[in-house]
């Protein structure tokens, strides 16, 4: 991290990234009120620290230990008063303010009229953002998993038929992008490129995703810590693109004995990534609970527990669905958690507020 | 289990009950408005099964496969319309039921000064128990032990001055058994008797405190599942003592890496308890969390996912605390904390009774 | 799984191939010595199980309930004799049979005179396989990602040398694929392609991988069972590519409080897998431990538990490697870790074919 | 930690000690060659450092930082060459030295018939030591719980049958306290008092069979650290009692699916202590595997990884026992489980003899 004189010139600036650019690394310039700080970003071994100290223009350079830089809150805070909370726009959606955004949809789209069908009822529940899986991660090669591998033709028309439905109901759409080579096709229809739990440590798709431009969501691995979550998003923020939501869906189950849910909800994180980094947290509960009786409660307790948003799998036959049917709730169960989401949000704000 | 005859006469119920007895066992006689039942406790291969479905009054002698049958509610249920939650009650307290209890109080007893002012001000906040470690279990020997830990007449003086300081601030008081020998002692001046997570998994400690009669809060062990909570839970209710209170206090991490909290705080245990048995599940987030910063968002989140309550650690000055310094919030602080907490549950049990 | 008619002909045996390509599906046919099976790899809910039933020669179709089916070893000793143990052979090394075979080498390759003294070196010690990365996963952005990061260029020369130095000492070489893209590029010039415990759980590598007829060797995920491990092998099976070598490098730990050790090493699974599976299974202990004074014990502990062999991060000078100096051992040590393993491994077999 | 004065008198060294205990802390005096230490054990925070270092004889007053001082190789080796590693001696059996020692027995004591006939069984197959549970600690209150739990006159026989069994073949005995209670009693028979996993963190249990002064073997709790199981042993050593022997029993399981093992066996856990501290580490792989297929395999491969014994449930007719039946392996099968663990020992034990 090289922090420049305040006196430096645009053209000083230019030459210390010009240098970091010619030993394969990238730059990342933050212009604060008063400084401006140039972040190195890739293997800082191939680059001498102290031949940086020595150029026009710089005053120091500085090494920050924290295996995450770009998203934490006490890298930005020490030179840059504005930056304060990432909200991530994405059509008119605000992802990351007071008010919890709410994405919906089926676990996976299995037809036009499914999808269609799914749309209009959502948004009439209350749910700003349309989800809906194309390319399915599953544990066995014998399951379905999704239109979108079948062949890029039928990936095509599933996709077009996502972004058709969100486009008539007026919301921007959200998949899964589960494999490298579904990269460019999936961000030509999406909104937001989502990357599953199961591919968290894949860096080599965090950055093609990265590349794209597009909002990326980001699930935590079920086997992560929030350092190695944090640690790993910047594979995508290191793309330039900081249009990151991480989105906390649960942890392995510990210990003898039946556990009741899916995964472990860690709810704790929430809390603890607002507080490192800036960028939006929101919670998947339909995975973590495996169990759609539970949707209600976990849902209520993220957004008490302040997460920006929720995801929720929603169907209005979870029955017939082929995948996650034990896990999607209807329409009218939606209406409810998100009714109650708001009305909670308003009273948690209220005393953060004050108490900051 | 054995259902007996509608028509069965209280000579029935009693001769099979003695059989029971008679072969080292205890019954557990649960009188519904058409039906009796009477559970077996103890090792159920001393009695012989056929032998007991030939008695007369008997109906069936049916075999039970979950682990934990006493506090089951689908064992509760098939057979008796009345059984719905248990409500616990201490002194004029109710928990269980709708309006969440916020049991509060220092980590350790440390003075009469410190545990009568802590009292004044918890109870001014709304708390309606009062909480003191007397024995504090410590991962190290070379820790504080808490003041009952240097001798019987140090403990006896602790636990009055706790007695004392509920009693003039009107509330119960509760504090924790560490080891079997304390048992009695304890007994004599406390409402409501606490095991540790680290004892859960110690069945004559269970067994010995259960036999007291008082009602017992039972915290999960941090690598224990639900089942195995459930479980052991058992061992209070087979000594006849149903005034179990059970409290999620959160499970071991897991992963490479800072996860930034003690323990991984389980909320969805919350609803899975509920569904599971009938009785009370409060949460304890100053031990899952260990940092008094994530308190206000844990204690939201639990009582937005059902949460009968809480047990939070306060101070009027945690740094001068000898143990948990970290950890304990202050007196306004729990103020907040009710106040959000009363009024986030008002919501969530609108939403309940209507989907119920 | 279609078990065929013991007279099934060629051309009946050819139309239930077709039948299932015709769906999208393939087919795995199993001749034994009296019967012939087909397996079906792929969605099967795309296809009718009774039509295919009643197509002429098929004698029953059967589901079968765990979730990998084309590695298990009860789903081919229920119909084949001979299918016993699958050993893969790589150049004149044979890996899954009596003798454990030691794959060893620096983490990562960093010059072409530093991969061929190691390669010396290590070839003098014993070892069969010479492993060295290219590619490195790594958890933080700003860290070392290997030669191979920098483009194609570097990675092709890097690939180069290391088979350049394999030849020249006569060991086939390993190197790692850690994403989609570098697949070709990493097969033309290795003879095991590697995929790291990160990418596990990427299907889609999986199947490109597989795809390139080389055989591979998977490494578990720090948070998968080992039933997850072993679905996911099927990845690469499905795609006709049965030369899967299964390597165990240790799960997350568990629990409050330093562990000593970077991962758990699980050497439960290796007998375990042995006994589920045909596949090979090899043990990697530097990852395990992340220290390099823990090498000897655990190499012991993997051999005398019966795994295949191991895979030993080792350098001539640990302290100066850019990546893991910690764990990696001298070839002075790598040979009396293969010195033991051989006289351990010849014990255990001898019990092992006695009690068989 | 008290270093006194090269020529401290031993007035000197008793006026430390007593100022010591006045504060209600215990003292443990260790005479090197050339140097003499104390020890402070108990809650430092009664006593004040600066006044103990203006005592005449004292050196220095040394903060240790480490949670477990007492075991610590580090604390002891920095003042005492003597020191090594402690060999803890039952009757003729030395635990900790160069040859492993295997304990062997039913999982519960039965019937004397019983416990005779595997003692002369398991005597003939080589075990050193008998042991056999009276009091057994289980998950469900409805299972059995051992001889002991079924009153005293039950306990008082069931022990004397073991301790006759144990004379009659030359054995030295052991068997599990799971309560407070049970301490003395079982004392009176027994050469080596079991802790339990699940009683690991049960202080003063461990503190009341500390007393006792009879070696003890304590588990790791499956919920456990290494660092906590290492902090909660010197429960027993404050009580003046270092003849502890460590066992590694396994760790809860981690990961959605089946891992095909009751519990993940840390043998990782085993040359780490052996590194930390200066006690034995043996390995029980029966209840970490809870399938008697893998005992054989588990067994040789902690014996690879240094640990220095065995315990293995073992019983002539495995399918007749009440608990733990799935799990208990044959005399016949224990005599290979001892001869292979002789001889990888004999190997191992060259190459760390000469690397050390």
């Amino acid at each position: 991290m090289i922090l420049m004189e305040k006196g430096a010139t645009k053209e000083q600036i230019k030459d210390v990234v010009d240098e970091i650019k010619k030993h394969g690394l990238r730059a990342d310039v933050l212009q604060g009120d008063f400084l401006t700080i140039i972040g190195l970003i890739g293997d800082e071994r191939k680059i001498s620290f102290s031949n940086l100290a020595l150029m026009p223009g710089v005053k120091e350079v500085i090494a920050v230990e924290i295996p995450y830089k770009l998203i934490s809150r006490d890298y930005s805070k020490q030179f840059i008063a504005k930056e304060k909370s990432r909200i991530v726009k994405v059509g008119d959606v605000l992802i990351g303010g007071d008010e919890p955004v709410i994405m919906a949809g089926p676990c996976a789209v299995e037809s036009k009229e499914q999808i269609f069908r799914i749309a209009k009822e959502v948004k009439a529940a209350g749910a700003k953002i349309l989800r809906g899986g194309i390319y399915k991660p599953r544990s066995s090669v014998h399951s379905f998993q999704g239109l979108g591998s079948r062949g890029e033709a039928e990936a095509r028309e599933a996709l077009q038929w996502l972004r058709a439905a969100g486009h008539q109901y007026g919301m921007p759409v959200m998949t899964e992008v589960r494999g490298e080579a579904q990269t460019e096709l999936v961000a030509e229809y999406v909104d937001i490129m989502q990357i599953g739990a199961r591919n968290m440590y894949d860096q080599d798709l965090l950055s093609r995703v990265g590349k794209t431009g597009k909002p990326v969501l980001l699930k935590r691995h079920f086997g992560a810590s929030v350092e190695e979550f944090l640690s790993f998003s910047e594979y995508i923020i290191a793309e330039g693109n900081k249009d990151v939501i991480l989105c906390e869906r649960g942890i392995v189950p510990v210990g003898k004995g039946n556990s009741y849910t899916r995964y472990i909800l860690d709810l704790g994180a929430v809390p603890v990534i607002k507080n490192e980094t800036y960028l939006p947290i929101i919670v998947d509960p339909s995975h973590a609970a495996g169990r759609r009786d539970l949707i209600f409660d976990l849902s209520c307790a993220a957004i008490a527990g302040g997460a920006h948003g929720l995801v929720i799998e929603t169907h209005y036959n979870p029955k017939e669905a082929i995948v996650d049917a034990k896990q999607m709730i209807t329409p009218d169960e939606l209406k409810d958690v998100i009714d109650a989401s708001l009305r909670i949000s308003r009273i948690v704000n209220d005393y953060r507020k004050k108490s900051s």
